[in-house]
């Protein structure tokens, strides 16, 4: 009985895909290096009709590091990508599990690179002013999603969609962290129930030749974070793209708490490809600035497949130079 | 050469199914949580036809905490559900490899909330009075699986069927069990072989109006149980459900050694929702009983996809109330 | 518009598929087990037709250990099978990221078990001369794939095919090694980036009756390996097998550093089944020889599934017999 419900047969309704991106890259200060430009994904996703305009949705998304084998990082969770299952209607989309916060996940369109998290893009640092939306995850995590969150999305009128994402005060396994403490009475102790529920706020509006994107975010550690960005589209084959953000960490710090950063730069389709350039700075309080400039081309074998090439320069206390090439390749 | 075959084209077997399961919970003395209520599972499974009655099957089922994106518990098996290879037959089924032991898998079934690990299921606690199949496996497992196991079903005859699980003395990493030993030489110690070997067996009558469990086990450490279940369908809609389990834990505990415990529940199918409920006691020798209340409901928006709502009374030593909500999806 | 983007529907373009085995097996030193005879797969690969010859290739294969349930080893990559994505074309193939050498490529195709890890087989063992073709990656790892690597096939013409791995000298999380350094001073510490890039080569030619390898790898710490290897079908149902190989550890050895190993075997098809036998040595300098026997037998159900047995004797200093029966099922 057990047995035979196991083995029901099922018509699939899942969806598997992903991406894997792996070049060749050297910085001017390591060795020779393969390894990844993009996030690498394999996911299993989809959508149920349930009638009345009313839909289910899942996706569960596993991140990997192809160079190695391994999950992203080694240590973060199977499923660092996401995992959240929820409904969709006239109401908009509610959705529950581990995801993108509201700022993080609408901020990356207004990223010359659109999020990469490469040496060569701005996304990890410049794009979000050097914030974690994360602090009081477990030591390794990425830096831009939450658990135990809630995720709420207002259906797209006349190009406008308001974003929220509210998370639970559940501990989740963080090392401790000194702040205005000190090393023996930390502020955040070691696996610390929140204060307070982080919250993430964004606004966007995406009107075919323009877009735009206000943000508000405050994390565990009740760090807070805004941003401004827009998009400009002058010609079909070129968009401009820059963003503003300033980030508040005077919960933690004493002093030197305000960091500000910008970002602009454009996409220009040239024939099968695109040619991508950025530059940007930040500017944290008592701290030397960084100034980032990047340029990279994508030339498209397929709309699933291109190869690129990439070119920074990061100059702070110290300056790097990058350069990359490689393959992505999504399925 | 060694490449070609790599990539030969090969028509899939493989159905790729599962669950995702999350909600809002509050427990008198927690936080407000984000959580499962329903175990959650990303399986891969087939069935080939052999001719002849024979088939061959295989099962992979990757359990998850979709809250935090994570396998289950953090550290449990990639497959902690399943992993098993097998043949079906005029003989019955025979499998090998990971799975639930015969009494764990038939007992779910008379379980009012189906065996969900939630506080507000009785199935983790109570369904098996406390019991653990597998102490010696490593620290953080779940209770209820066997690795290294042969997993024996008759055909199903006349509403009857006889499940066999049998494990191996491989030792499988559990941390030290102190038992009738002392600290310093623990009863097992760590990573220990096993004196005999663990063996789990159910016999089932599923007659559409009436069900019925008989069962017994012995895990790794000798402890035993033993499980007699029932279950009525007075009417079509309603479901009665009865059961009680004896354990016995005197390989490995001096005095106090048997807990005794029942649980009784119904399952009613009112318009598209199920109405649950169930009562249970647990009663340790020299340690406070355990007496649980329990009533849920089911909104089904299709047959994959429900909302829930339950609430639940545990009283013991001390006493914890839970409320929680939720959606279930299938896939 | 983050979101409709994550939920847009997709063509999947990707094949699940793998394998599971699982048995039962004596070791003369060690108590009756259940296991695995061959590596267990689940993977998820694909192939883009990008026009004019050209191919985009993903392939990504998780191993693992359907006894307990783990990813093979507990601790290896998730995707240990390989993690590769790459370009194919009338200049052959080139791929980036993660998978087996090639010369660990190559000579399985020349061992008469085909490569499977049991006891039964001498791939892990004499068909590398003890050889590890990754010594600086962390503790547990495999022993013939490289992380970090590109990897090049020329087309087979003629039968003939060159095979080329390269891998970068990024540190991999190796733990120390003393070689030929001190406990305080080890010739490669821990985590150490690499003096020297590893590379394989392997020449292969399937010429229908005939097979042959010649191969060369030098690792991460600079032991070499060269093997020679042949196939002969006399008959279309027999196949014979033979290699031998050298291993020189000099690089990190004062003394003793080389070992050669033999395995001479057959495939012979009778009926449904075929028989698998094999004799071979290993003889490392200063070190008491491995001679090993094996004999097996695999009754296929299907195409895709069969029923195995084996029985093999490994004597060194001290010598084990092991008997092995289980299933194959491929999907």
């Amino acid at each position: 009985m057990a047995l035979s419900a196991g083995y029901a047969a099922a018509q699939s309704s899942v969806t598997v895909y992903g991406n894997i991106d792996v070049g060749v890259s050297k910085r001017s200060d390591t060795t020779l290096a393969v390894g990844r430009r993009d996030n690498n994904r394999l996911g299993f996703k989809g959508v149920e009709d349930l009638g009345g305009d009313l839909k289910a949705l899942f996706q569960l998304e596993i991140r990997y590091d192809p160079d190695i084998g391994t999950i992203e990082g080694k240590t973060r969770p199977l499923f660092q990508g996401q995992s959240r299952v929820g409904l969709q209607g006239a109401f908009g989309t509610v959705r529950f599990g581990r995801g993108l916060t509201a700022l993080q996940d609408s901020s990356s369109a207004f990223e010359p690179w659109r999020g990469v998290p490469s040496t060569a893009g701005f996304q990890t640092d410049l794009t979000v002013a050097g914030y974690n939306s994360q602090p009081l995850d477990p030591a390794g995590s990425s830096a831009n999603r939450w658990s135990n969150a809630v995720f709420y999305n207002t259906p797209e009128q006349g190009g406008f969609q308001l974003n929220v994402t509210v998370a639970s005060k559940e501990a989740n396994g963080n090392p401790a962290i000194v702040g205005r403490g000190s090393l023996a009475n930390p502020q955040y102790p070691a696996n610390a129930t929140l204060d307070s529920n982080p919250y993430s706020v964004s606004g966007t509006y995406n009107g075919g030749m323009v877009g735009a994107m206000l943000a508000y975010e405050r994390n565990a550690a009740e760090t807070t974070l805004w941003s401004v960005a827009g998009s400009l589209k002058p010609h079909p084959d070129v968009k401009l793209l820059a963003s503003y953000q300033k980030q508040d960490q005077s919960h933690t710090m004493a002093s030197n708490a305000d960091t500000k950063a910008w970002v602009t730069g454009l996409n220009w389709n040239v024939g099968v490809g695109t040619i991508l350039a950025g530059y940007g700075q930040k500017s944290p309080d008592g701290v030397a600035k960084t100034k980032q400039t990047c340029v990279g081309y994508e030339y498209n074998l397929s709309t699933r497949t291109y190869l690129y090439a990439d070119a920074s320069r990061r100059a702070s206390a110290a300056s790097v130079n990058f350069y990359g090439v490689g393959i992505f390749h999504k399925f």
